[in-house]
């Protein structure tokens, strides 16, 4: 069969066959227009390259194009976005790539639009010799404002789910032998791909944040998303917000499948892009919330003392120092 | 002398080093966010990736930054922006990219913005072989919306200036040997390479269109900018309004040193990067504009028929068939 590829496409056209992907009014002109009346906007803006954050082995273009909004639309609700205007797209791509990679990744993006909302308003497509995702998303500024500053001594610390999964999913693909004595149960496995391939976004995140908060007065809360791993969100809030964490590891959360050992336990803490919000919270809110909504664990909480993270087992604190330190 | 690369510099200590080129208010959150009032955003992005829009042997880092952040304002101004907010980054760079490369290039960014308004919002920074610099710029629509499609037959046609020069600058940078019989005026030369490396942002061009505007209640006009040729930007305003362009070669303002001959006009007409407006109006603006602004050309106007570019001197048209086939 023949394979089209961009080099043969042209550039004139394959900005036409993108702009199908748009809405009619935002296709080809200089810019794109947001209308927004009244509200602040949220911005956020995220890179994925070829070989560093997906390669075609692990992940195929539609489920990667729908990944990479997630991740954004995942960044613009853990700062407390309430609407999800949409995406501008700048790509780079090989000569050589097929056009239909093109068009799934496309699929992807609007896939996940529609699920979450938001269009494609805008982007630009250039050459380069390694294919490159960069996304600006935008959202508008709900009422709360989640910020990774806002975390404060006595609030409880709170994550939306079980991490991990992604990290074994990202493994599984790669088809790593992690342990040859292991047999990992089939259902982990599965959603470990799920997790990698098709993360989720939690749904009614500032809904239940709303019916559940006893004070109208309070409209900060300290928040991040777990994309980097949760010690690392968890560390970005103590830094950013001045606070120690003390962590219960007894309550944190695990696949009921999930294996023991230390090495599990890193890839818990430190494996990444589980898309999961982690934030705190006064303790009436807390209780309230986890009232409302099962699927949502306190983990620990925030004390005053330098920014840091430790566990109330001290046994367990052997396990942050094995993080792995991130060369650029 | 002791070289500093990002991969010695760690993840960390980057993002760190990054967060000093923006305001405090803005470093250090998922998202940034921008507070407008009761107007509507343009947004505009652009990547430019090494060895196809630039090396290291034509342009600086410092001169780069500057030219990258031009780049977006012009095209917000071409879509008649009345205010630049900022810019998100998003930076892909080689792990044994020089720190003082990124800082120079953030330089050049701060340079622009402070010249032209707005600040660095936020951004990301991945590890990639080629460096590539992706800028989303946001600015405020103004009263007058400046759009691809607005032209309209009988509009006379104008540009804010000569075209060509940035080509001729980048021939020079590169050290190309164009004509060896041909000696270049020094002066040209030296204006060649300032439009190729620090080009500038046309002043007051909103304020003397409003100024000059003979009704009110005329709101749109046809404009965009000429970052991919004069030819280009005329042959997009056609295409889009859905009009036929007759230009008037004799018209169409030159450098008084620009050499004669096909070659020189087709650098003139298809070279790109020169961020002049191409822009339509009615005839009595049009003559309202250029008695007020002398560095404003008229070079033709729109009549109804296929979209599609004529010259009147039917001789010129030649020059239109050597319109280089742009690959992907």
């Amino acid at each position: 069969m023949h394979k089209e590829i961009l080099e043969d496409i042209g550039e004139k056209e394959l900005i036409n066959r993108l702009g199908k992907f748009m809405p009619r009014n935002q296709a080809s002109d200089d810019c794109a227009l947001i209308k927004i009346r009244n509200e602040n906007l949220l911005v956020n803006t995220d890179s994925l390259v070829e070989n560093i954050h997906f390669n075609d082995i692990t992940i195929c273009p539609k489920d990667l194009g729908w990944k990479a909004v997630i991740s954004n639309i995942s960044d613009l609700l853990s700062s407390g976005s309430k609407k999800t205007i949409g995406i501008t797209i700048n790509l780079i791509l090989p000569p050589e790539t097929e056009w239909i990679w093109v068009e799934k990744l496309y699929k992807g993006f609007n896939k996940a639009l529609k699920e979450y909302g938001g269009v494609i308003l805008g982007g630009d497509c250039s050459k380069g010799n390694e294919k490159i995702i960069s996304i600006t998303a935008f959202g508008i500024q709900g009422e709360l404002e989640l910020r990774r500053n806002a975390c404060k001594p006595g609030d409880i610390i709170l994550t939306t789910g079980i991490h991990g999964l992604s990290k074994l999913g990202l493994m599984i693909q790669n088809k790593i032998n992690f342990d040859k004595n292991l047999s990992l149960n089939k259902r982990l496995i599965n959603k470990a791909i799920e997790h990698f391939c098709r993360p989720q976004v939690y749904p009614n995140f500032l809904e239940n944040l709303l019916k559940t908060r006893p004070n109208k007065k309070i409209k900060r809360i300290g928040c991040t998303d777990s994309s980097d791993g949760l010690f690392q969100a968890i560390e970005d809030l103590a830094i950013n917000s001045n606070c120690k964490a003390i962590m219960n590891y007894e309550k944190i959360p695990k696949d009921k499948n999930w294996p023991k050992g230390d090495i599990w336990d890193e890839y818990y803490f430190f494996g990444g892009e589980d898309y999961e919000l982690v934030f705190s919270l006064p303790k009436k809110w807390a209780k309230n919330l986890c009232k409302l909504d099962k699927n949502i664990y306190e983990i620990g909480y925030f004390s005053d003392g330098e920014p840091s993270i430790e566990f109330k087992d001290k046994n367990k604190n052997q396990l942050l120092k094995n993080k792995p330190f991130k060369h650029f």
